[in-house]
């Protein structure tokens, strides 16, 4: 369940000092000292520091609480190359099998809703909200309609590392343009998956499956080469932006 | 470690009693009635335990021991496929990354240890022994040469399924020159997929790894089609064939 | 070579013509009225008449002079997925091969152009030409570069075929917005696959080149679903782009 | 339609001189001194000669008759890849759109046909006879089913180079248990493709039939690595093998 008020700011935060270094591997992350620090009572930091835990970031520390967990960009990218690899098998197998008319009724739903989002030009938070809803959603519907139980697994176990999730698109919200231009173009290989998909083009909804989940590992690598600490500062990731 | 002499008749006996279904979905696989019934100490039976447990056909017992674990035919397909999806990957990428020479010496002392295998005509325990033990090391030296941790963690977990690991092969004794149709059939894979990676051909790679993944799940309908129970009844996989 | 001036605005008309209807497969294309009905001299009708041939809309009649040839929208789907099918082949073995440094220059320096006709957000007709040029030098490249002559024979058949060549994009003029769209995820394609045929991922630049094709498939199927013979009546490709 | 008798005959030993070296590239294939060569009559020489321009080995002359067509192994082996990748996608389109219920049952009566040929063990000339017939008509089947004009007309082109043809698997009649692997494990590739394309399976097809094309290319090479002049010496292929 996404993070709302303090509880995503803090979220938020702890995510900043991770990348930009002011928290580092093995780090603690203690709730008294992090309540004063952030000025917040210490029910927002249990949840964020929850919420760090299930997307990979902090692990529990010996003698209670957690803290940082190391982890480098060549295990995101490694991570986001299986979700490619994973999602793309679920992809196939849906084309291969079939479209059901619920599934195209949910798939283009999220197809309108992801429109409407970026219809608007500009990215306020409620549009990144509604975009990231409807991400969740997609991939969700394509996994689950692969109806391979194991395959399903592999995906979670592999959306628990650090940035790997489909909802990971990190994006900048210091370069509003850029950020709308990244979604567009992600879109649109949405609008494609669909289309494959419906035409039981296997092969084709694989390729672009695959391809889809390189945007996440293109766009932490965006924002890592942009050294842009003030950019960190506020990365957000979908599935729990500000409400 | 595979299993020798008592430990391994008990596994072997346990596994066919689960496949003809003489042995069912929640049954009890307690140490004292199955060394009474197979006329064994108990050493050798919490061995066969602990193997079936690690190749997912029980599962621990509320109140100690195990139980066998329900699985179908379904199950076994998915896990399958799954791992040739994720074997698939591992092939492209050494065929990207090129093949080292150290990789180069493990891979061709595989084909050699198979071709060697197979020369004989006629595959006795020590033949079979011989092949699957090289099936292991050549599995493992191309998952390994991947370098993707997170790819790794997914194939272990898949082969911890039942029969989805690619030492199940599962090959009926009961008809040996089947046998050695299959294993030559496979074996030939084996050499077109290292001469795809030394050639650096990743799409032809990860095709060749996939479909020789698919022998495992026409091998095991195969001897579920037979419907022989005596064909069953002397089931082993290589892994841990008596010695 | 691209047609100019007089050339070039007959050749848009017969086009136009042709896909609008008022020209049925199997009219004749005689100098003589074509001239006088558009009010040109009879050479550059004869240009554009050539033009109409190589671009597989005219075919040479009995008796002289050429005739409208029979296609239809099925058969440039068809032509237009074999293209991709061969350009895919072209990537995935250059991928293979590695790419060598006077290749890679080439590649960035299509990109860069590319990046600068679409960099003024307004498509004008010497941004489009730009395009167009860069656009058949980057296709040319690659498929060059894969080195295997029967597949370079291949792909100069289909690009004989009308509205199958990847200069083919035909973008309806009439709606600037659109045109600029379409073409900067074509390009952000483009970037893609130069990134993947950098990095060796022969599957993934296949896939892309594949995906890449498929856009002519969707362009001519939006003219023709927008039904808007003024839009048609300006149809133009890259490649001969009044200058 | 295959040639027998002295044409049959003319035909082989005319191939086994071009890949001997003693007819090399350029040489004239005249036809009275080649009925005199060989103690034929000049009519299935002629025969033998437009057989061999046919299969791309002989190009006409100036001044008339025939010349040996230079030719690499290098062509042989990209022409067979591009066959590979256009046979391939007649397979991933007949996967894709379904198999009827007429081409279910070609495709059945191919391989029962392949089965039988393989069946008696040895090869001998009515088998391989048998074995041609079938291949021709499995591939041909498949390429038709796709409904792709443009694609077929592209196979059509490839298959009129030297030694890139389905149906010239090249085996060397001088070892016959070896010839009988080959096929063997080729049949076998046919058995698996029939699978995938009854199960939709698009990917699936399209890597088998490129991974099938691929046994041209190492037979004719396993052949030239042998070096053996004698075993050329009755090089044939299956369409045109003695009656």
């Amino acid at each position: 369940m996404p993070l709302t008020g303090q509880a995503a700011r803090a979220l938020i935060e702890l995510r900043a000092r991770i990348f930009t270094g002011r928290l580092r591997a093995g780090d603690r992350l203690a709730e008294i000292p992090l309540a004063e620090a952030l000025g917040m009572s210490r029910t927002p930091i249990r949840l964020a520091l929850s919420a760090l835990q299930s997307e990979g970031l902090a692990v529990p520390a010996p003698g209670g609480g957690f803290a940082v967990r190391a982890f480098t960009v060549r295990e995101v990218d490694d991570a986001v190359a299986l979700r490619g690899q994973l999602e793309g098998m679920a992809a196939r197998l849906v084309a291969e099998h079939g479209v059901s008319r619920g599934l195209s009724r949910r798939l283009h739903e999220a197809l309108d809703q992801g429109d409407a989002a970026l219809a608007r030009g500009v990215l306020d938070e409620e549009a990144l909200d509604a975009y990231g809803a409807m991400n969740t959603a997609l991939h969700a519907a394509i996994a689950e309609a692969a109806g391979n139980a194991p395959l399903s697994r592999a995906i979670a176990a592999v959306e628990a590392l650090p940035f790997a999730s489909a909802s990971a698109l990190v994006p900048s919200p210091g370069s509003a343009p850029q950020r709308h231009r990244l979604l567009t173009f992600a879109h649109q290989q949405h609008h494609l998956l669909v289309e494959a998909l419906e035409a039981g083009q296997g092969t084709r909804a694989e390729a672009l499956a695959r391809e889809h989940a390189d945007n996440a590992r293109r766009n932490l690598r965006l924002i890592l080469d942009s050294g842009e600490a003030e950019g960190l500062a506020a990365l957000i990731t979908f599935s729990d932006a500000v409400a």
